[in-house]
């Protein structure tokens, strides 16, 4: 029998999610995650390259954590940790800069993208506003990976290379220490889920960029406000509508279930059926679908409550695989 | 009374020092240290930007060490310790990564001389051969430095910039974060001593990269031998000498004592004395300078001296103030 794979997730802690997020990727990721020896952090250190505020990125970490256990993390089979409760990590982190040439720093895709705004907005120094953090972070994203000793790692179709790096800087360090320990080469994949895009509100792509999202664990009558805000045309109750043409329909595909949204769509295209009630109706599946997640996340989210234990057991568990890596890293360059 | 300040030294293990680097820098340093509430370390992490071999990096660790303590550093007043005895130093260079602006490290004078060599050479690509840890090192630097809370650190002219830049990136952080914690402002000094350089065997400036040097700890016959290959002219015996001219005359000026050099200097200019002797009374007055540091130094680099013992109490005083500083670092910028 073979070994089960080790699968790593890291959430920077920015913000709070929207249905799209939880749909696209929180979801999938949860349940595929149930096939390996998973392992989710919070990236909190790497939201210090933008985040100034202490009691933001406090509640954020606390948020992200929250809101994974409140999906269906399980962390008997899952460990939860915050990576900053690893501090191997940085230690490791400039072991590994030593063996990382800057080209591949310099072709980064978020440091590319801070360069090339540097350049549409006229900017002679291209590097205006870029920090350290921001240079640095796939080495520490690599060490984030490697640290675990992870095979796979879900990522999005654009965030491939991070993956890429950490194998390339993984390549390097066995290439020159490797008689002494050899990192495990990580892989990504490709998390199938439904391909298909929750729109936002306004018809586009769900996207905070965009405003026009549905966060995740709004409260009730808020949500609700919110769904019945979503633009619908003026065609009367009794006319005929297009389904195919309404973004609240199409939000009520993702979360009825298959024989509710046949029957909508008849009855939408027979006529009889106006917005306000199908508005309804996407309200009361939405709300069906998060509304025991929302009271756990509320749970989870007080003081008191059992999340920072949930978070220091993940960080033992993670924490001794850490170590005995980086002895061995350690031990390997003579440092030890 | 004012409180005794802060001074830090780092010297990273790179190779054995030559009389050059214990004149012009150990014995100074070491005197000034006894001054102040004094710090040493061994910068054992910066070495890993070039150093690929961990049994030469483990001697030069220790060999650097054993190298103070041999020359008189009294590990009773003054900590001395392994920068990777300190992991608190890699976090807290990620967090102050995160507040440095990437133009402060294009200015670093290592890596633009790295650019120079490879624009010389004809290279297209400027970063070639260039590492992350060659890129970062400014930062981990002004870590060593913050991270003890040093008000002062001894710098060559050519250093100037790394305390500088401490100065600037704690600025930034002050700055940003200054209502949780707010970093000591170093300041460089520069050791004032015998500004008067000392030659190699061939006259130039003694250096490793000219190959002219006198390893510090060479066995008393290697010295020997050493001393006696250095090139003189062609004048007899008998025939007057000019004492200036001469690099041994030179070299005993700065180790034997001003009576002793008054004294060859008339025997040289009157004829009579010829440079075997004179080298025989340069090898007399190194011998006497180092041999009992080159006596203390062996004992020390034995595989069970007490040298880790020493060490291991030093990084457990360092430590401490590590983890004050880091953890008020934490909570300023919300990671707690």
């Amino acid at each position: 029998m073979a070994a089960t794979k080790t699968y790593l997730t890291g959430v920077k802690p920015t913000g709070e999610p929207h249905l799209g997020n939880y749909l696209g990727a929180l979801k999938p990721a949860l349940e595929a995650a149930r096939e390996y020896d998973a392992y989710y952090f919070i990236a909190d250190y790497h939201a210090l390259t933008t985040v100034r505020d202490p009691e933001v990125l406090r509640h954020n970490i606390r948020s992200v954590a929250a809101t994974w256990l409140a999906c269906g993390l399980d962390p008997e089979r899952t460990v939860v940790y915050r990576q900053s409760d690893i501090p191997e990590t940085f230690e490791l982190t400039w072991i590994l800069s030593c063996v990382t040439g800057k080209g591949l720093m310099n072709r980064a895709h978020a440091y590319k993208a801070a360069r090339d705004r540097n350049a549409a907005a006229g900017l002679a120094d291209l590097d205006a506003g870029v920090n350290m953090g921001l240079f640095n972070y796939p080495i520490l994203m690599a060490v984030d990976i490697l640290i675990m000793e992870t095979d796979l790692v879900p990522v999005g179709r654009d965030q491939a290379q991070h993956v890429e790096y950490a194998a390339d800087i993984a390549g390097s360090f066995n290439h020159l220490f490797g008689d002494g320990y050899t990192f495990r080469i990580p892989q990504g994949v490709f998390p199938d889920g439904d391909a298909s895009v929750l729109p936002g509100v306004d018809g586009r792509k769900m996207s905070k960029s965009y405003d026009n999202h549905i966060p995740l664990f709004l409260p009730e009558n808020k949500l609700k406000k919110l769904v019945r805000r979503i633009p619908t045309d003026s065609t009367p109750v009794e006319d005929p509508k297009d389904p195919d043409s309404s973004v609240v329909f199409q939000l009520l595909t993702h979360f009825a279930d298959a024989e509710r949204v046949s029957e909508t769509r008849k009855r939408l295209e027979a006529g009889g059926m106006g917005w306000g009630e199908l508005k309804n109706e996407l309200f009361e599946a939405i709300n069906t679908e998060v509304a025991p997640k929302r009271e756990r996340y509320e749970q989870l989210m007080a003081p008191d409550s059992e999340l920072d234990d949930i978070l220091a057991e993940g960080a033992r568990h993670a924490r001794e695989r850490a170590r005995r890596v980086l002895s061995r890293v350690r031990a390997a360059v003579g440092i030890d």
